[in-house]
């Protein structure tokens, strides 16, 4: 008998979650008996609102069926209002719903890429960006954002001399995930130029969107002039009201041969769920102050996370004007080891902290050692516990540099 | 300005859904007042155990959050659980829920080919396959399985003529959309005797497993000796308990290998969906009457449109052994012309029926023209009804031959 047929090349080159590799060490350190402060993913402690979550038990079919590929009625016409209510106005046929922004990234990264062709991203960026593209064989081509510049666009030359021949897009996500940068509209207008003039498209993950601190307002790339056909905004229900588990993204696109396109992808996964949507519909009945609550509650936790950090002798950071996460440079020989000293050697008291070591959000090898991402989804007490064990930790951490 | 930037190669190759293309004809019929059967989709009327749809009435958490890529600890040892009431043993780490059937199909071709690497496919077959391979760019290579034959294999040599040097999997639905085909013992291991000598996975969706007729019974891949490494089963919760919209399918493998790299294609979109697990982990609270009723209903359903069809002169077709499905051969020029005539034109007392031309299920060109897929998803009455209005359609369809 032959050996076993290998897997293909795209097994070897899908990388593997840097958010997760740690999660062994982490459930060895709890079977242990310590408190782990998790600050190592995106996951938030916020309540999802009585709105949304009522509607479970208002759920009346005799069973879950299947729903329209594009998405319900329904649950678009409720994508349509809420992006009204943030002052965008886009068609019905300008949505398609999908399972979660993940599945929206792979659609459109397949829908405009093939196998060798690039898209241009910001490093350091959120690492699932590369498993999209590995699946695809789409190669991401990082443009450094430097760390003390707060992470925002290099300039004009830096960043067209990363276009080439293969170039298909710019992708952009702000309020950015894992360095909180909230792009100005200056930024956005450059990549617009760069992409009317190199014909790319604008690739925008706008997640976060509300999700910006000190009055700071996030505009949209669908703000754009002249861009309809080039602005592929990606979106999510996740984090906006605290359903990641739902599966619920969106994407919006104002260009109808490319959403001709994206139905045809959609088609083959038959639709995206169909409880999740019916939640989703829900959306417009939240109260506005429920949003205004979240985000004062976030913008109260970045600043307990950004002043117990910046106190840390050593540790370099600049203040993130947005989304739920900061990146912060670390007086650490290699964060990754240093994360999990933290989990496998250290505790405070029986306390710890999991972080995300940045370099798996660089795509350039060697950028990124020393820096790790802490999101802050935890309440303020525990955010302080996790500050106070993480300046503990960096004090005895064999590695300090 | 230059022109909008093109779509992707892949844009071009993913095919249309044939089975939704008509989709805008029976709206239309529907809107002049004319009730349309929906034969044409694999969406069951049949209600959703007690047991799962109470579920949503006893969620508790405060927000709906991610979980772990694999699956939730609960829904997975549930699957283990409902694996062995199927006479399967297998492990927690040979699980992995997927976001539906699809998902599952996406990451295992994904996982075992290249672009340009070759999958045998039996048509006709389920059309979505083709979408997944367009995504990735792998390509289907089609054996025959003869209608006239009732859709079993063909000869070992005619399988292994279509088997090369990029082959790197067979892939088998039993019981089978679109045929309602079960596979014997014998064609099973057929097949596993070739993936051993040629050194090929074999790739089995048994989303239908217990869509069995006339006291049948289906055999699991994983049955198979010697194929640990090689079997990928291919799995859903949508059809056994009338689910489809939750989303949420799984893949049985026991190659620990290849379930690390479904795992990094998993991490990449975080999690399948957590109410749709937390209402599957229900399965095994389920009586066993539930799906006992079910299958008589179907077998019921199956003998009614049998003997319509048979009944109905020129059109030919062999008894379906399981799943929901019959092809037939119709006495028309072109069943996609004449689906087409009956929704636009025809009618029946206010009556007509919506069907899936078979065409898109082949994928060498020409075949399949004359044929369709009947799903006998709906009530007996109505049923009747549908192969009364089907009978009269052809007695006036102008292309009739």
């Amino acid at each position: 008998m032959p050996t076993t047929r290998k897997l293909s090349q795209r097994a070897s080159d899908l990388p593997a979650s840097p958010i997760r590799r740690l999660a062994p060490y982490a459930v060895a350190a709890r079977a242990a008996g310590k408190k782990v402060y998790s600050l190592n993913i995106g996951q938030p402690d916020i309540r999802t609102p009585g709105e949304i979550l009522d509607r479970l038990k208002t759920y009346e079919d005799v069973n879950i069926p299947y729903g329209p590929s594009q998405g319900t009625p329904e649950f678009l016409e409720t994508l349509q209002s809420y992006y009204r209510s943030c002052g965008l106005e886009v068609g019905i046929e300008d949505l398609f719903v999908t399972t979660g922004g993940s599945e929206a990234i792979l659609f459109v990264l397949g829908i405009i890429a093939d196998p060798g062709d690039e898209i241009l991203v910001f490093e350091p960026y959120y690492t699932n960006y590369s498993g999209f593209a590995a699946m695809l064989g789409v190669v991401p081509v990082p443009v450094t954002t430097p760390a003390d510049q707060g992470y925002h666009l290099p300039d004009r030359s830096e960043i067209e001399s990363k276009i080439g021949n293969r170039t298909r897009a710019i992708m952009l996500c702000s309020p950015n995930n894992p360095t909180g940068t909230v792009y100005t509209d200056q930024e956005l207008e450059l990549l617009a130029d760069l992409c009317k003039k190199h014909d790319l498209y604008l690739v925008a993950d706008e997640v976060y969107r509300e999700f910006t601190y000190d009055g700071l307002k996030h505009r949209s790339a669908l703000t754009l002039p002249g861009m309809e056909d080039r602005t592929i905004v990606v979106d999510s229900l996740s984090k906006r009201i605290s359903v990641c588990g739902l599966r619920i993204g969106n994407i919006v696109c104002r260009n109808k041969e490319l959403m001709a396109a994206i139905l045809k992808a959609g088609q083959a996964r038959l639709c995206p769920p169909t409880l999740g949507q019916h939640l989703g519909a829900g959306l417009m009945d939240v109260p506005a102050s429920y949003m205004t609550e979240v985000i004062a509650e976030y913008e109260g936790r970045r600043d307990l996370v950004f002043d117990a950090l910046s106190a840390i002798p050593g540790v370099g950071l600049r203040k993130p004007e947005g989304a739920f996460y900061v990146c912060a440079g670390f007086p650490v020989d290699d964060a990754d080891r240093f994360a999990q000293y933290m989990l496998e050697e250290f505790d405070h008291g029986g306390e710890t902290v999991m972080m995300a070591p940045a370099e798996g959000f660089y795509a350039t090898p060697g950028l990124g050692r020393d820096e790790a991402r802490i999101a802050y989804v935890l309440n303020r007490d525990d955010l302080t516990g996790a500050m106070k064990a993480l300046a503990e930790g960096l004090k005895v951490y064999p590695g300090r540099t």
